[in-house]
């Protein structure tokens, strides 16, 4: 599928929405590749940032993705629209482990109101590539009243 | 719905578990009420775990929200078992604003392999209460082999 | 949580929007009690509509809740609003076992477009209620133009 | 992804669980196409099994998902194990309208007990091809004991 996105400044717009975004700083993330709906969001494992078991929290792993994908449906929203998260489910597909993690969204299907996005959350182990969890999303454009 | 935890020292294992979650601490979470079936996080309002309109991340969100099902889960497994997030599904009712967030996951049906859970998270905004967030969630018993 | 109708006719019309969802008379199910949020759908046990193991089949389980909650949903909307489903989540908690059945969707959160709902499947078999599946739904208010 | 199946049979196993669905024949579905985590489910449409607006029920169209997700599943078990579904996730992408339907599941993931697919339902309408839903579901192996 290939998207035209209504805002030609578009990847503009996400990678200075994410900079705003200061979990993101936080847990040492960065934007990767950002097209017309898919955006990619990269991070180092961090030790700081894990479940009991050592490998990082489903919650983490949850904040990337749902970033990615938010990001992809902003992507091809007009400049008035907002993108917010109604609702996320995830499956944990392995433990989260390696040493980088790279989340990618991806615009399944734009509608006015409603975007549908697939996610996923690739782990770099050792140099081989894993899959460990997946997502499918749905997100909403809102306009905020300006003052 | 009284459930009958397998083992005696269950909150004991909750409170020694989610030390464990390295995660916990670096945003500033807490362990708080801890019962058979029902297990209650806490955590306090921080800037710099915010998306871009200046509201908790989703991803935090979620992130206290599982670690409550799945430790509310964990509550009722034998002392053999660990728990693992198998999935789940959030609903974000409103943005997440306010001085202190309590986060719930109570247990709706507890099988041998699989536990099912609801959980909530709660703001605590200017002495008033808001659920902020829906959570359904299925978590799994596993027994890593010792070596 | 009490919710006030903004239709008076909230009632009269859930009903007969059921009467017109023709999958409900093929699969013999009817509408029951019927609140402002509030929507039970009850079904006899049907030997032709179950999977291999001769339990009701899952995707009957989701048709019975899923309408419940899409009710529940309406039965709080404007008259000039319909009800669409925008996705659900369902759980299968144990066999759909049993003589009769009783779905019930109730709305957690109402906004203007988006309303969350709860569901939940009730199995009656031998005098005994039991639980055998829990759904989260996200259903959205439209407006068809009329010609 | 290329799965190698550990039941030499597992074609005509999942068409033999298949046809002891008696809400398949009911609905008028027909198993299709079965490979190795890939399995498809046909049905045209039935004005008897609609919602109100005169779409084809998004509980029916969880049916035919479910079951391709679960076949998919299964197609890939050893011969000992049944499969059943723990939950599943569907968003509605579009309205379910056309002459004939298309599910297809497939394999996402393979564990020893859990097995995540993911699903959709293509519909096709006066020759034109249109995904209407899609699905992220969890499916588990179970072993009934024989007398």
């Amino acid at each position: 599928m290939a998207f035209v996105p209504k805002n030609p400044e578009y990847a503009a717009r996400v990678v200075q929405s994410f900079a705003q975004q200061t979990v993101m700083t936080t847990i040492g993330a960065a934007i990767g590749n950002v097209e017309p709906g898919v955006v990619e969001i990269t991070m180092p494992f961090r030790a700081d940032l894990c479940q009991q078991h050592g490998f990082l929290h489903a919650g983490i792993v949850t904040t990337l993705v749902d970033s990615a994908c938010g990001y992809a449906a902003l992507s091809l929203m007009p400049v008035e629209d907002e993108v917010v998260s109604v609702e996320f489910k995830i499956n944990l597909l392995s433990p989260a482990v390696g040493q980088h993690f790279r989340a990618r969204g991806e615009v399944v299907r734009a509608g006015k109101s409603i975007t549908v996005c697939s996610g996923e959350l690739v782990a770099l182990a050792d140099g081989i590539e894993k899959t460990v969890a997946l997502m499918q999303a749905t997100m909403m454009a809102v306009r905020y009243a300006s003052a």
